[in-house]
């Protein structure tokens, strides 16, 4: 999922004068910015490997009319970023050979040639693993006003958490009593998912990989349990977890655990389908067997897509405004030190390393 | 699916006294009517062997309070007859050895111990595979006022004709100028779920097993194109047949058929399911891996039970009947002369040798 804000899309008109980039690195007037950017060198098999990519400075470019560069703080880390490392179709083009590599994230305008942006503004847009990027008046690219945590935006302000929001509520649907299923639920949009379901009601049960996992899910983000698909028999730990069955499943990784879930689900279930973390490595989608139980209990099977819903990002934000001021959603990034670590941070979202939303940290932020 | 008509369920009370059953065969006022049933003598191993079922001629029961008799004239032949001779659980239990064939049927009262039935009443209810069969006070039993067509009560004013009607329009939803694909277009279902798409607009193509099918799909039941799956390359014909992808798939067969098809879906696709003959001789039902594109798509797969919606039944045979009168809907049975046929008909749904709804005639109605 591709994690912009789009909430207040930027009208940009040319301005027509020269404006100067000052910023670090600004010599005599004269702009000599370095670009730090991870490129992709070749196409990985599965994991990434430290080959696969490689660290460049290069200068910063110069701004046209109509542009502003934005020194980026924190860029997002999603499974969509390994997607598209490989050379196939998707709703963007695949990153090139020799391009950085393409990832949302937020950051601060230091110079504009364009009065949509002004110097000092925190803006999200498909920064790029690198610390620079020129923006224009293009649709992935959102300024937001009075952001005091932008870490924040890009977990549970951003798309990570709309897509949360319209999965579980659109869908999902929970109501009170029901029985709710999250998978990859120590995740940063499972975490999110899961306690909207609390907040609605609902009994329920995450699904992670290992013991602290699990634990955090309970302890920290307030599911009734979880379990551990590493360890745990996952049939006999939903039967034993979900005893009046699964009424909704926000699944976010495919494979085996979404045929388990939906072995057990219950009359008019509702499978949210968000993402399918188990095959982005090998492009393998194995069909779910138990579809056949939509059949014989009524269920729902349904993708979504939230920048579709871009519109109603205002409803998602307000809500989850409201719980957490209240004290009844938390949120949790995974911070990677430095775009050194950008294949480590990719990584580790396969490898099951991280809790909450996985970020790497490109620069400090002045806000 | 199951047939029985759920428009009047009758309020049967005892009467008390005593009726002797008046048809023919009876013998100086004692009943001696012979009934012929065809019973379970071994589960079938996926094509019913004939050695499977016996006919046996046994005497038709006694009448006690709040019973009639009723003759079966015709008995509907659905691929859930099929599963019921399994010993598998569902949503009736498993026929028992020794006992005649579920079916659901048409027939008129002979003899009645009920108020809720006179003698001439025709109703519908769980026949099986015999001449007679008593009813009671039960929910599988309907009496239809002012029948002049008793097949078709088995077919389009039926739940074949509802499970077609909800299936499309709540399910499917199709708009004018959408794609719709209906499986098994040549069936009972699918070709009613395929005119009904064509009445609200739509583009329909089919598909079903051989040219002859296919023949009738488009000449007698006016769908747009019809592909054969015996023939053609699926996916190739796909995309020929529907150049703007698939908005609206009607599933009667689950299987590769299913997983073609979800590789087409268009944005928005919704996929109404309705059966999985493909897998009900094998009882295996592989995954669809293309479910992704529900994922990439926005896509919805929907499974549905007509039984769920029998309160609104009347509203389907007021629009089919409509249709009907109005010339735009037609409906065909396939229709096996005598109870001596029961394996042919039955192996005749997964051979693919009938075209509309398969019924076998018991005896011959009156009305």
């Amino acid at each position: 999922m591709l994690s912009p804000v789009f909430l207040h899309r930027p009208r940009c008109r040319n301005t027509g004068e020269t404006i100067r980039v000052r910023a670090r690195g600004t010599v005599g007037g004269v702009t000599s910015l370095v670009n730090h950017q991870i490129v992709l060198r070749r196409r990985p098999d599965g994991l990434l490997d430290p080959k696969d990519v490689e660290q460049v400075a290069v200068p910063a470019p110069e701004l046209s009319d109509g542009e502003a560069l934005v020194r980026n703080t924190f860029v997002g880390v999603d499974a969509a970023v390994r997607t598209w490392l490989d050379d196939r179709p998707g709703y963007l083009p695949p990153v090139g050979i020799g391009e950085p590599i393409r990832a949302a994230g937020v950051g601060e305008v230091v110079a504009s040639r364009c009065d949509a942006y002004e110097v000092g503004d925190v803006v999200t847009t498909l920064s790029g693993f690198q610390e620079y990027v020129v923006v224009r008046d293009d649709v992935f690219t959102t300024v937001i006003p009075g952001v005091v945590d932008q870490l924040a935006m890009l977990s549970v302000y951003g798309s990570t958490g709309a897509t949360a929001y319209f999965g579980m509520t659109d869908i999902g649907r929970p109501q009170e009593g029901e029985t709710v299923v999250v998978s990859a639920a120590a995740g940063a949009t499972g975490s999110l998912a899961g306690q909207i379901a609390k907040i609605a009601g609902a009994r329920v049960v995450g699904i992670a990989g290992g013991a602290e996992k699990c634990r955090v899910v309970v302890e920290e983000f307030g599911f009734d349990a979880c379990i551990d698909h590493r360890g745990d028999d996952l049939a006999a730990a939903l039967r034993e977890h979900c005893p009046k069955r699964v009424d909704v499943y926000f699944d976010n990784v495919g494979g085996p655990i979404l045929d388990a879930v939906l072995g057990r689900l219950n009359q008019g279930g509702r499978v949210a389908l968000c993402g399918i973390i188990s095959s982005y490595l090998t492009g393998d989608h194995p069909g779910p067997a138990n579809y056949v139980q939509l059949l014989a209990r009524c269920g729902t099977m349904q993708g979504f897509n939230t920048l579709h819903n871009w519109d109603r990002f205002p409803e998602a934000f307000d809500a989850l405004k409201r719980w957490e001021a209240e004290g009844r959603l938390v949120h949790r990034e995974h911070v990677y030190d430095g775009l050194g670590f950008a294949v480590d941070a990719l990584n580790g979202l396969f490898t099951g390393a991280n809790i909450g939303k996985t970020v790497v940290k490109v620069s400090d932020p002045t806000t």
